[in-house]
């Protein structure tokens, strides 16, 4: 990683930790619920989906600082899934970022509620009256609606439920492909496509975006699997080798892992192309782009 | 009930039942998760939050029609709620109106995606360009704003909470109500809320419904614990003296079953005082009141 991508990352992160640290009141007769949201909300992550909003809305202007509150929801959105796929029901996962996950701490019902007060709370806060500092209610019911498509059931909660339909059966590339397009590739897309339209992407600016978005999206989640056969436990957080116990359909499993890695370059390297014109404004992007590729965990 | 009344339900239940039924596709790689969401979404039930929405838009403007998906949106809440409140880390109960509950014929980790799918559904309803034909763009991000405050934390999420905080413990009055304003309370008194800005009432208006709205989740809530008393499990579709066995904090528990028929009274008399103003486009409101203090399940 570059030292100036580190440096962009650090400082991102940065804001957006402590803009999600005033979102989670500590007194109160709802601290207790509260204190589960804080648990995983403000866990450390590499906080991918709102610096990718952010540094999509810095190709069109200066100061994303006010584009916060939308970049903060898609990390709510983010949170609350993996608190749902750790639970018992789903991938029963007792380790998450080096942490115990949010059940084993609260329990289940308390797990689950924490889940969805952080979904509900991301639409909170991209109804925000803050954000009409950049751009108008028209723009910003646009947003809710392309995070509430790229979150439901025709995105990450329908990934999320084709893959527990498909654990231990015979899987395709095709539906494998479906099944992370919707399960991650969507929240990222929209992460990407929520900085366009706050910073006022025209049409053509803003398909190109998607199509980034789409690509790292794809990306995204065949590191992952890499990640998942090749890490080590220490880098990743979490146990590794789990998908193979699990009999889940991968991309190394169905490729090999050379093709996997072949397909991995030559995606990002669309995802680079795709935002060719934005020139030195989307450097941050193109260097997201690989480190995604590039990362350890 | 009035013949005119029940004529009143009967033809909201349909509309909104109509509109539900658009909803989830039947068909595609994502037809099974779909048919989770349709088995509780269109598993009957009073429609109550809906037809709140749509008779408070009705004080204002003659068809209410175009007001569906904002409508139809809140019954999505109110289902997820059911869905997630019926798991078994939750209340674990078996039957729902009638009918086993959603994780006994779907399994556990569906019926919390399914709950996920319709959370998230229905802030893609309430997002929807359908609603530009109603209101404008800002007083649409105000309505997810005011549904998404109910719903999440501060309202729903969080009254469900401290419920299961606070289950088999001794629980004051005081706290009683917080819960309940929390987790019945605060998204009926939303639905209300959203009809009133679906109809562009002023800010005196808004003010009395939203009173109305307070009064009648109020009610509500005291009708169900009573109900769970009195009724018989054919009325209600679940097991009846539940609250008791569970030992959770009820209104009859803590203040006897006439002075929770006391209150219940006044606090309808009340709800129908703050829409007086309104005259006779109120009507189906305060029948509706009425209604809830009547009603046998």
């Amino acid at each position: 990683m570059s030292l100036a991508l580190k440096e962009y990352l650090a400082a991102k992160r940065k804001v957006v930790e402590e803009y999600l640290a005033t979102l989670l009141p500590e007194e109160g007769p709802l601290a207790g619920h509260y204190t589960a949201l804080r648990y995983s909300l403000l866990a450390g992550g590499k906080r991918v989906r709102p610096i990718l909003c952010l540094a999509a809305a810095e190709i069109f202007r200066a100061d994303s600082t006010p584009c916060l509150p939308a970049a903060c929801a898609l990390e709510c959105i983010h949170t609350y899934s993996l608190i749902h796929d750790d639970l018992p029901a789903m991938d029963d996962d007792d380790l998450r970022r080096g942490k115990p996950t949010n059940h084993v701490v609260f329990g289940e019902a308390e797990a689950i509620l924490a889940g969805d007060g952080l979904l509900t709370l991301a639409f909170e806060l991209l109804a925000t009256p803050e954000l009409a500092a950049v751009v108008d209610p028209g723009a910003q019911v646009r947003i809710i609606r392309l995070v509430a498509q790229a979150a439901g059931s025709a995105g990450m909660v329908g990934g999320q439920s084709l893959d527990v339909a498909h654990e231990g059966k015979e899987v395709d590339l095709d539906t494998l492909r479906l099944i992370h397009r919707c399960k991650t590739g969507a929240l990222i897309t929209a992460a990407v496509q929520t900085g366009a339209v706050l910073g006022n992407a025209d049409d053509e600016a803003f398909d190109r975006l998607t199509a980034y978005g789409d690509a790292i999206g794809l990306a995204f989640q065949m590191k992952d699997d890499l990640l998942n056969v090749e890490g080590t436990q220490e880098e990743l957080g979490k146990a590794v080798g789990s998908d193979a116990e699990r009999q889940k359909a991968t991309y190394p499993a169905l490729l090999g892992l050379e093709q996997t890695k072949n397909e991995l370059e030559q995606t990002v390297r669309q995802a680079i192309a795709c935002i060719e014109p934005f020139g030195e404004r989307a450097e941050p992007l193109r260097q997201l782009a690989r480190y995604i590729q590039e990362r350890r965990r």
